[in-house]
C-alpha cells in the first residue's frame, strides 16, 4: 500500500513507546548512560550522554525505521519500503529491512558520499540515484511506492517511527534510575522532531517532572521558533550548517503538536560549539559524535541547558561523520 | 603497610574474580559489547567490541585498582595508596581513591603529557614529579610507602588487580549469552600481563572452550616469546612503538603462570596494523581507542586472530589517545 493509505492514528502515546521496546528488545543496541567525574566537576552538576552514535547503523535512526516496518501488516512487508534520505535514515531504514526480509529501496542524491551509498547498499537496500538539482525525491520514491505496492517511510512525521525513537527515551529514565539519579532534563537534537518528540513522550511518561528540550543549529531552529510562536515557523535556509543531518525546513504535522505540548524552550547553538562539544565528547567520553548529533551536548557544555546543581542528559544521536569535518573538531584544542 | 608485608595469595581463581565482580557493582561501568554488520561482513563471522575506552577513567584500568583498594584492610586504607605511571594506571587509581575516600600519591614523569598529569590531579591524587632520566620512581613510589605506611599498588602483577581486570571477562561471555552467541576465542591487549590473565580466568570460567589470547606490539612482544618459550623472555627494547601502554619488558611473577596455564598463542600487530585498526574503530564502531588499546582489534582485522566463520571478541582497553596522534589514524583513509 503507498503511504496515503497508512491507517490513521490517534496522537501516538506513552504506551506506543512502550510497545515499540518490546518490539525492539534483542534488535537494538541498549546505547550507554555515560557520565565523566571531570566534566561533571566542571559544570558543577551531572551530565550524562545517552551514546546513541554506538547504535547499530550508527544512529538512532534504527529504532524507528525497524518499528515502523515491525508495525506495518505482513501482506504490506512483503511488497516492501521505500525512502529518501542522504544520511541516517538511509542506514537504519535498509538495516531494519535487511533484520526483517524487508526489500527496501532508498532514493539517494547521486553526489552523496560514495561511502554512505555503499554503506547503505551493503544492508541490502536497492538504491536509486537521483540528481539533486534536477529531480524531485519525494516523486520519485512516490513513483516507486505507486508502482511497486512498497509502503513509502517517512524519516519522522509518523507515530511508528517517532515512538521507536522514543524508545531511547526510555532507556535515559531507566539508567538513570539504576544510577539512583532523577534527571531535571533531557534534551536531544531536532530535525523534523520525531526524536525529541519520542523521547518526551517516554520521558514524560517515566518521570513527569522532567523538562525535555530539542536542540538545532542556529538558523535551523524552526522548532525554536514555533515553540515561541505557538504555531509552524520555517527556516530561511535549506542548507549552510555543519550539522548535516538537521535542516528539516519547518516541524512535522504529527511531531510538532506532541512539541507544543510536550516539550521546554528550545535550544539553539552554533556550528562553532558544536565542533567543541564533538571535541569533548572524543577527549571525555571516547565517542564519535558527528555535528548534527551534539547539539544537545553543545547546549549542556555553553550552560544554555544549564547543568549546574542539577541532574541532565543530553542524546548524542549519531557518530556518521567524514574523517576531514572530524579533524575540524580535533583541531579546536590541539594538545 | 608496605607491599612487601602485603598478605601472600594462592594463585588467584575464578571465584577471585566473580568476588572482584560484586565489589565493583555500581561502580564500573558495564561497558557495551558491539558488533558492526558490515565489519562481520567483511570478516566473514562475528566480531564483538568490548569497548572498555568508555570506561570511567577512559579505560579498564580502573576494575583492578578499584578492587585493590576495596580489598585492603579499613587500618590500610587510612595510610593511603602509591603508586607509579605516566598513563591509564595513574588515571584508574587516582579515581578508585577518590570513590573510595583513599589517599592517593601518584609518582609521574615531570615530562608526561600536562593533560594526564591534570587528569589524574583532577581526581584528587597527589602527584610527585620525578625526572624520567635521573630518578628511579620504583624508589619514589617505595619511600613514600616507607614513610607514610602507605601501599603500593602494582599496575598489574597483583592478584587483587588482574581479578578486577577479569571482571570484563564475564561480562564479555554474560554479554556474547545473551546475544545467543558461544565465543570462539577472546583477544586483549597485553603489557604485563593483568588485563588478559583477569579475563582468561573469567572466560575459561564461564567457557571453557573459548581460546583467550594475549596481543602485543611489534618488537614488545615478550609475552608472545615467553609463551612459545615456556619461560620469561625480555624485549630487546623499553621504548619506540605507537602503543606506550603496552611497553612492560617482561611478563609478571604473578600473571605469568596464569598465562602459560590459559593463553593460547600471542598476536603481535604493527603500529601501522594498530593505526588501521583505530581507523576502523573510528568509521565503524564509533568510538575512540588509543594505539595500545587497539592491538586485539588489529590483529582481529588483519586475519592474524581468525574471525572467518567463528564468533570472536576483541578488547579495546582505552581511549586516552592525544589528538595528533588520533589524526594519524584518520589520515590513513581519508575520504
Amino acid at each position: 500500500m503507498s503511504s496515503s493509505s497508512l491507517p490513521t492514528f490517534a496522537a501516538p502515546t506513552f504506551a506506543d513507546v512502550q510497545a515499540a521496546a518490546r518490539r525492539l528488545e534483542g534488535v537494538t543496541l541498549r546505547t550507554p548512560l555515560l557520565e565523566n567525574a571531570r566534566v561533571n566537576a566542571m559544570l558543577g552538576g551531572q551530565l550524562f550522554i545517552k551514546a546513541e552514535c554506538l547504535q547499530r547503523t550508527g544512529s538512532f535512526k534504527l529504532r524507528g525505521a525497524y518499528n515502523f516496518l515491525a508495525s506495518m501488516s505482513e501482506a504490506d512487508r512483503k511488497k516492501g519500503a521505500v525512502g529518501w534520505s542522504s544520511g541516517n535514515h538511509a542506514q537504519g531504514l535498509a538495516e531494519a529491512g535487511r533484520l526483517l526480509g524487508v526489500k527496501t529501496t532508498i532514493v539517494m542524491p547521486a553526489d552523496a558520499p560514495a561511502l554512505k551509498i555503499a554503506n547503505t547498499r551493503a544492508s541490502g537496500a536497492e538504491i536509486v540515484l537521483h540528481d539533486r538539482v534536477k529531480d524531485s525525491r519525494e516523486e520519485i520514491g512516490l513513483g516507486i511506492a505507486k508502482k511497486t505496492g512498497a509502503t513509502v517511510v517517512p524519516p519522522y512525521d509518523h507515530a511508528w517511527i517517532l515512538t521507536g525513537q522514543g524508545t531511547a527515551g526510555l532507556e535515559i529514565v531507566e539508567q538513570a534510575k539504576a544510577a539512583g539519579v532523577t534527571l531535571d532534563a533531557v534534551a536531544a537534537p531536532c530535525s523534523g522532531g520525531g526524536l525529541s518528540t519520542g523521547i518526551a513522550l517516554a520521558v514524560k511518561g517515566l518521570s513527569p517532572t522532567t523538562t525535555v528540550h530539542a536542540g538545532e543549529p542556529a538558523g535551523f531552529d524552526d522548532l525554536a521558533r514555533s515553540l515561541s510562536a505557538g504555531s509552524k515557523q520555517t527556516n530561511a535556509k535549506l542548507s549552510g550548517s555543519i550539522c548535516d543531518a538537521l535542516l528539516a525546513p519547518t516541524p512535522g504535522d504529527v511531531t510538532f503538536p506532541l512539541a507544543l505540548k510536550l516539550l521546554g524552550p528550545g535550544l539553539v547553538v552554533t556550528d562553532d560549539e558544536v565542533l567543541d562539544a564533538m571535541e569533548v565528547a572524543f577527549r571525555e567520553f571516547k565517542i564519535v559524535v558527528e555535528p548534527g548529533g551534539a547539539v544537545a551536548l553543545a547546549a549542556a557544555l555553553t550552560g544554555k541547558l544549564p547543568v549546574k546543581g542539577r541532574a541532565v542528559a543530553v542524546v548524542c544521536s549519531g557518530g556518521n561523520v567524514d574523517h576531514a569535518t572530524f579533524a575540524r573538531a580535533l583541531a579546536r584544542r590541539p594538545q
